[in-house]
């Protein structure tokens, strides 16, 4: 036990919660963390909620009674999403990212930490309310924005293999339909990975038809586990709806069209303000 | 602007300085951003700076002159890296982790993302001051563990792909020898990911002989790029020294030995605190 001041201890609790979201903490927990009354500990939180909500950070939820306490929830505010959907909107038409065949190179976005974890906490806000035993993204370049996800609504990541991997241990698979390119895939994850009845947050980094994702719901299928929301960072405008094998996701952005030999890439938002 | 009481600012401050890890913020965006004379915010960071020390998050540093400021830089404490590397060894070592062939079942710690960051951070607080542009790892499953790198020391991540993509671009691809089974392998790196003469801090999950690791260090050759440090979560020890193609590297656990006919993993630190 310490005894801090107020001002020290405002310091602390504010650097606990952050790196706690969606845990319960007692107020005994901080009550003996800091040597006070419960009393003040309530009083700094009120200061700290104030902050948090005006600044667009996040909920300071308190639960009353024996079982009570608090629970810091990741929100990001529509004034901030808006900025950063836009950002991201920005760099994706930067035209250098065209390449052979009408792709476009992501992966120095997606190579950026900071960005992907902030994508992770607007995925959190979208799904802050919606019970959710794990996150699932198939390897490899949604992993990172999957494990923002999952920090911000301290939930598992669950990875899905290309190949039977030697350190999975058994493992299922499934062969799936790339809806856009109509070739066959094989998807994998291993036995231990996913408790049954798990519901499950799917995390991808593009969708075109949702072939892909359709492959991991088909797989959430054979451990009899259910689909708890999709979030994709864009998705593809160039498929028409009633191609897309899913309907229901929340993304970021939206790839319009990719125009290689006018060298120019038009992206607008996602569906995520839609929600 | 926002006229904010000091309880108020020490809040969003340390909010603010606790996202923006190895950033350099000016004193004036403070002053700004809260309507306060800079001696006010100086007392402020002063109150932060103690209890970010004491607590064992992480220093503040302070700059001063035109061009100066505050960067707050995370450090992990020896008293909770040492709790954090005792429960990683404890966790590794239950014994139904033994697959056939003597590999270990890992995928549940990687997928838990809060202990992909405190390894993170404790990786940034190993390399806090080496000269570093990026950080480096191949996939799958050491991708985790370098994005909580990257974000913890506000480092990009370049990521090593086992086949060329079509979304990646031209790409430099090498082959190389897994040390410990003597098989080959190839690697893959696009063009556009990676700077020349860049300084690159490779991290993976586990090292055996370090072939795989050898194998990024030769494709640093062919950016003209460098190592500035590699770190891997897990290290095995049943690895002579001298057969080992790698001597400088941190680790957080090493497996000395898994024994599948009597059901038991022996599981000791890493080099992390010899360093």
């Amino acid at each position: 036990m310490k005894k801090l001041k107020r001002s020290a201890r405002l310091v602390e609790m504010t650097q606990y919660l952050l790196s706690r979201p969606h845990h319960l903490i007692p107020l005994t927990t901080f009550a003996q963390r800091y040597g006070a009354a419960k009393s003040s500990i309530s009083e700094d939180l009120a200061i700290i909620k104030e902050v948090f909500e005006d600044e667009g950070i996040g909920e300071l939820q308190t639960l009353a009674g024996a079982a009570g306490g608090v629970k810091y929830i990741p929100k990001v505010g529509k004034e901030q999403a808006l900025v950063f959907i836009n950002e991201l909107c920005e760099k994706l038409s930067q035209p250098d990212r065209i390449l052979p065949g009408g792709y476009l190179y992501m992966s120095d976005l997606l190579g950026q930490p900071a960005l992907m974890n902030e994508a992770g906490k607007l995925f959190a806000t979208a799904f802050a309310h919606v019970d959710i035993d794990c996150i699932m993204t198939v390897e490899t370049k949604g992993i990172p924005l999957a494990y923002a996800t999952g920090a911000e609504l301290n939930l598992p990541v669950v990875l899905v293999r290309r190949d039977h991997q030697v350190t999975e241990g058994s493992a299922v698979s499934i062969n799936y339909v790339s809806g856009s390119h109509k070739s066959l895939h094989t998807m994998t994850l291993s036995r231990r990975a996913l408790r049954e009845k798990s519901r499950v947050l799917i995390v991808d980094d593009f969708m075109k038809a949702g072939g892909t994702i359709q492959g991991m719901v088909d797989l959430l299928a054979e451990f009899d586990a259910t689909v708890a929301g999709v979030g994709v960072l864009v998705e593809s405008g160039e498929v028409e709806s009633e191609q897309r094998l899913l309907q229901d996701y929340v993304s970021l952005a939206t790839l319009r069209t990719v125009d290689a030999k006018g060298k120019e890439i038009s992206v607008t938002h996602g569906n995520y303000f839609n929600k």
